[in-house]
């Protein structure tokens, strides 16, 4: 069998409109950090038909900014998309009742083949689109969490989907995916749960952020909780949000996600709808201080600035090493099952492709499958959300020999 | 004559105590915005000794956070020094009373031999450390400027230092030289004044900031900007300043002047006086954390947020080609007569090695001298300020050889 053609646009679809569930778990979720969360609500979709054997369930994750709704077009059209930037003008995206975050990569005939898996994309706890979070109401005290809400860990966005998959009646997935911090959830899955995922596709992502990276991060923070209109974390129903923190926070990650190279491409130092400089520190004389100033205020729109505080810490605290292996990477893969596709980009500074590559080589140390693609482009981290079409015929194929040889398992133990 | 041991520390010195000097321009200055500025002081110092021929002057120009004082220690015990960050760290500065930020390259025996040359450097006109900038009164309205103040561009940084240097009685230049911003000085100098700087040595430098560096520019401002405590630039005597957004701009500023690799050499994933995590969002766990927000607090306390508002303005609208040369380097610097000498560093990835080479390889398409080293370092852009050791000997031999050709030059004229 080969689908080397499987993403070829000519034979992908669309999952056509698609509409967010919820689902509260039965019990509370005890946490890393040693505190219990309850209820817990995560919102969810899926794409294409579970199997009677249910060996076909891949789970995909979201990255920072994301949600539930990873394919299709929003059957609400009041929901705000979360694909912005260089992906939503790419594809010519409004601003709500749009298009998924992932929908180049998940339908018929595409990286994520609805035809032929079961594609489960939830919100993570601690996220703002509909899963629980800071802005939900606290129960003991009737009012939204705020900072009160317990840190999160990757740990514990992976064991909500767990329980959620229970309720699905998913004992074991095909696959799990994700890029930047939705790779962390897919590494974490196979450590957690070794003997539950067949298979692992993180994307442009780490087994743990570097200094930098933990440095844009903690910035991104510092910008949202020095607003004084995030007032501690108490800014619901107040009528003042921290737009301006958020704004500034969105910016840097925005800058970051992109390689210098693109944002020469696109912007240069064109002028913004002017004929000459304006001489004076306040306007946005430039297409790329305009573009920067757009994309702040739409984001302040759409993103609650607790979730990114909440989400923003949980990928700083990912380290594998350090949470499996006593430090090293190698001892941290030592039981893990999965085969890994592991796929990272050339012109990617904030996942480089060194994270990637030690990754792959902690695997290879203790003989794992694993295959490993660094892929040439120039979007920078971005490049996940933005070159589908390279990397769709590679998931494709992977996945395609990681469901035959799971089937033939399967068969021989039957 | 050979100086290649000029730089040998046993064979260097300091300059000792200094003391800024003040000087009141005689007239307005015209700005390239069109509008005049009017009264003008400029904030100065001098090392060494003006020659009787005052054929032995170097300018020095600082970067966006510096001053004039650029070697030695302040007699002024109450000063605040511009050194921070890492080179503070390397050489356990106070901060105040401190050294000048440039110290490792100017004194005796060291890269501008004060032995030998007779250096200026001035604070920038719109600066805060002296020289008249938005803190400064306003004569028609008795108030500080604020966002009044006339936008200045790197040209009327330049013309200003002119203006001062006539007042010193000197009429041409052996060198002029800085990095970053100081580099964008340095090359404007010999555009504007091209019969009178006999070399250029513009280090870690552009001839134009990059849409990225644009980007981390715009970001700083709109920082500084979002803060209720500028209140729109009118911040003066309310006490109250916009330390949260000043601050949030300086770890942006702080984080591009490193480079991936020096923050993992100092940082790592290192946790900052605790055994564990604090699993909260608004605390500073990690090493790298921590340290941005003190490097936030320090600069805050030192720097005027309207300065840095048009400083960053300023080396935004830098733009040799467009300037000079209707968009084409080549052209730019068709006419000017230094010999230059450019150095960038591998790591530097804010004012990156090729565009210090576009430089080059427009100087050289003009058949002009020049002389170029991209520098192996780790510590990207801030490698100016701290590998000054392997940039001492390069700069060191290249003013002897422009010292020794300029005399002879104006012998034969003689």
């Amino acid at each position: 069998m080969t689908l080397s053609n499987a993403a070829h646009p000519d034979q992908t679809g669309s999952v056509g409109l698609t509409r967010t569930q919820y689902l509260d778990l039965p019990r509370p979720l005890r946490l890393a950090s040693g505190r219990e969360l309850a209820p817990v609500r995560l919102a969810y979709e899926t794409y294409g038909t579970l199997a009677p054997a249910k060996d076909n369930v891949i789970l995909v994750c979201h990255a920072l900014s994301g949600d539930a709704h990873a394919a299709g077009w929003s059957a609400d059209t009041d929901t705000p998309t979360a694909l912005d930037g260089f992906a939503a003008d790419d594809r010519g995206v409004q601003s709500r009742g749009g298009l998924g975050w992932w929908d180049g990569m998940i339908g018929p005939g595409k990286a994520f083949d609805t035809n032929r898996y079961f594609v489960v994309s939830t919100n993570i706890i601690g996220g703002c689109r509909g899963s629980t979070g800071p802005s939900s109401l606290d129960p003991t005290t009737g009012r939204p969490y705020g900072v009160r809400f317990p840190t999160v860990t990757v740990n514990d966005m992976v064991r909500a989907q767990r329980l959620l998959l229970d309720e699905l009646g998913i004992s074991s997935l095909l696959s799990v995916s994700g890029g930047s911090l939705g790779g962390m959830q897919a590494l974490e899955w196979t450590a957690v749960y070794p003997d539950q995922v067949a298979s692992c596709i993180p994307i442009a992502s780490t087994a743990a952020l570097d200094s930098q990276g933990m440095a844009w991060n903690a910035i991104a923070r510092n910008a949202i909780m020095a607003d004084p209109d995030w007032q501690g974390g108490d800014y619901y129903g107040t009528g003042r949000t921290p737009t301006a923190g958020i704004g500034v926070a969105r910016m840097v990650g925005h800058v970051t996600y992109l390689s210098a190279e693109s944002m020469r491409d696109k912007f240069g130092r064109r002028l913004q709808d002017r004929p000459d400089l304006s001489y004076t520190v306040t306007e946005a004389d430039f297409a790329v201080e305009s573009y920067l100033r757009h994309q702040a205020a739409k984001f302040a729109q759409r993103f609650d600035a607790n979730t990114y505080l909440y989400t923003s810490r949980a990928l700083t605290y990912f380290d594998l090493a350090r949470d499996y292996g006593h430090g090293s990477l190698q001892a941290a893969l030592a039981s893990v099952q999965a085969r890994y596709l592991l796929i990272s980009f050339s012109s990617d500074w904030l996942y480089p492709p060194r994270d990637s590559q030690a990754i792959v080589e902690a695997l290879r140390a203790n003989d794992k499958h694993v295959e490993y693609h660094n892929l040439e482009t120039r979007y920078g981290h971005d490049s996940f959300l933005l070159d589908e079409d390279r990397q769709a015929p590679i998931i494709a194929e992977f996945l395609a020999r990681v469901y035959e040889a799971n089937r033939i398992g399967r068969e021989g133990k039957a």
